[in-house]
């Protein structure tokens, strides 16, 4: 008998915080990226579909499965930008990893936090393959519940120091500023997405509103930037202007899904965009050179929720992080499940009803 | 502030096996049917997709997702023939039932043993639009963890007394009639499916291999009988012979995943099949006449699944058969995870890496 094949191990939130800070917010994030990078580099191995959505007025509940033939992982996520006004999350997940061999899920875990730790993580990951040489300073538009790890993963992952921060909330902008506040940046908070970009190397963009806007507009974006947009990532929201796209060159995690969803969404379907998978193996050439515009289209892809389950299951051992679900039914013999229910009735009669 | 609006109620083995006593087998099994039947007869409101499929050399893991607009419900299940060697279940499951205002999950549920209950009860709501009028005698071949729940389901709903039992490895048929012994059925083993079928006007077809086999060979069955097909549920798994087929009508669920999964893939693309929930509304005719052959191709359909988690719900208030899971982020403002993070930290200062 193979022990616990019942139970499933579960990080909620609470671990999963508990977890997060026991290795350090910004080794996390350099730890995750290392998973990310590596899943990338192997990406022809995925089984890769674009997410599976479901669409009503108030926004969208979408399932996003990949498998590496070893592991089968997915995650649930919603997107509801009205739901702050009710004191919820736009955005909750959580997802679950399984063994490939057996059907049998392995992890489930909260991954409201950790999507967030992902996001930022993959942005890293593309910028420092495509932001140009000794970037030291990042503009962030959007203050919001993602921008302090995009922060600590550019920290991370690049070097960044020096931040530009603006949201339309100045509130939002101050909430980010505080929480970053002796973590090592010098940050500098602004009144217009135009005063945040002067001097940034990079430009994320990570804004919440489901609707087409334009945070950036083409006169604001100067020769030799990184743009990592995040925020546009649904049909019917973007947040670039058309004609940035057509300065940039702009590279995408899986193009029939970042078609659909990301910022290319507003240009023909056969526009030629590059897979930052084909950078990272070396297939396909990143930034050429100082001048050019690269524009990640982030959009998030269901291989980097793998490397994230991936890299928490590996994490949990002999954390006691987790608590154990009786997931999954476990008669003595499997084609006995009635039997099982049966014998659970007390007394033995109580079945028939 | 709505409370506790990160807590996610679970359903544990364990408390699913004290739900369903505490209602009774058979009462369980006749109240999800009425769930099931409603959801078939308000069919044009679902959000509709064949299940999406991750296929291995082992098994398949699949998401079964549909949304009345209301709430929306995904099963996760897998399956996994060669599973039983090693003590572990061929088919097991969980699903989730969320709010599509906000895209909260409300309920967390293991669906193994609630998979096997749906699928007896949908059998049954079938069999009661298309089985002979008087059916008394139901023929089970296929003896596995799915065909005491079958019992029960059609003697609840039809009111089967009399079984025929045979499957291939006789102690299973074996472990299915001293399971069912005292449950009001008289039981008839049989040695073939030959024996078996013989005076049933229902013959339930519930075999596991993932391969063509043929159960039933055309000469086996007789006029007038309904065939309760539920093994045969995925591409290369069949259990009928094809003349069968062409000498009966064919009941489906959704014909898009059932042309895939079904014993209809035998037959071409086109060939006519009826919709199960237009029989229910009456838009379609079900059985005409006595000597009629009706065939119920069942492959298991995410509107059950559904029907299944509402249920559910609707019967845990009071029961405290439940645990509460922190599976989604609650910061005390939406947009502030990171400070969420940051003030779960102790000393403060343990957040920078």
């Amino acid at each position: 008998m193979i022990p616990n094949l019942n139970i499933v191990p579960f990080v909620s939130v609470d671990h999963m915080m508990k977890l997060v800070l026991k290795i350090g917010v910004e080794r996390f994030l350099s730890d995750l990226a290392a998973y990310i990078e590596e899943d990338f580099r192997r990406w022809p191995v995925f089984d890769k579909t674009p997410r599976v959505a479901s669409h009503s007025a108030d926004g969208v509940i979408e399932l996003m499965p990949t498998s590496d033939n070893r592991n089968y992982g997915f995650k649930y996520v919603n997107g509801h930008p009205k739901n702050t006004r009710e004191g919820r999350q736009t955005v909750t997940a959580f997802g679950v990893l399984s063994d490939v061999a057996t059907g049998y899920p392995v992890l489930m875990t909260e991954m409201t936090i950790l999507t967030a730790l992902r996001t930022a993580a993959t942005s890293a990951v593309a910028a420092k393959a495509l932001a140009p040489r000794g970037a030291s300073c990042m503009a962030i538009i959007g203050n919001g519940a993602q921008s302090e790890f995009q922060a600590l993963a550019f920290k991370a992952l690049l070097g960044i120091r020096e931040l530009r921060l603006y949201d339309i909330d100045p509130d939002a902008t101050a909430k980010c500023a505080r929480n970053l506040a002796g973590l090592g940046f010098a940050i500098t908070t602004c009144h217009s997405a135009q005063e945040a970009v002067e001097g940034a190397h990079i430009i994320t963009t990570v804004t919440a509103d489901k609707q087409y806007a334009t945070i950036l507009t083409d006169n604001m974006v100067g020769a030799g930037v990184h743009i990592n947009a995040v925020g546009g990532d649904c049909p019917g929201k973007t947040e670039l202007h058309r004609d940035i796209l057509l300065r940039s060159d702009i590279f995408v995690e899986y193009p029939p899904q970042t078609r659909i969803e990301g910022e290319i969404q507003q240009l023909p379907a056969d526009y030629p965009v590059t897979e930052l998978w084909q950078v990272l193996t070396g297939a396909a050439v990143g930034r050429r050179d100082a001048r050019q515009i690269t524009l990640f289209d982030s959009v998030g892809f269901a291989t980097e929720d793998f490397s994230a389950l991936r890299y928490v299951r590996d994490q949990l051992q002999g954390t006691g992080l987790y608590q154990e679900l009786d997931m999954l039914a476990d008669p003595d013999e499997p084609r006995d499940l009635f039997g099982m229910l049966l014998r659970a009735a007390s007394p033995p009669g109580a079945v028939a009803a």
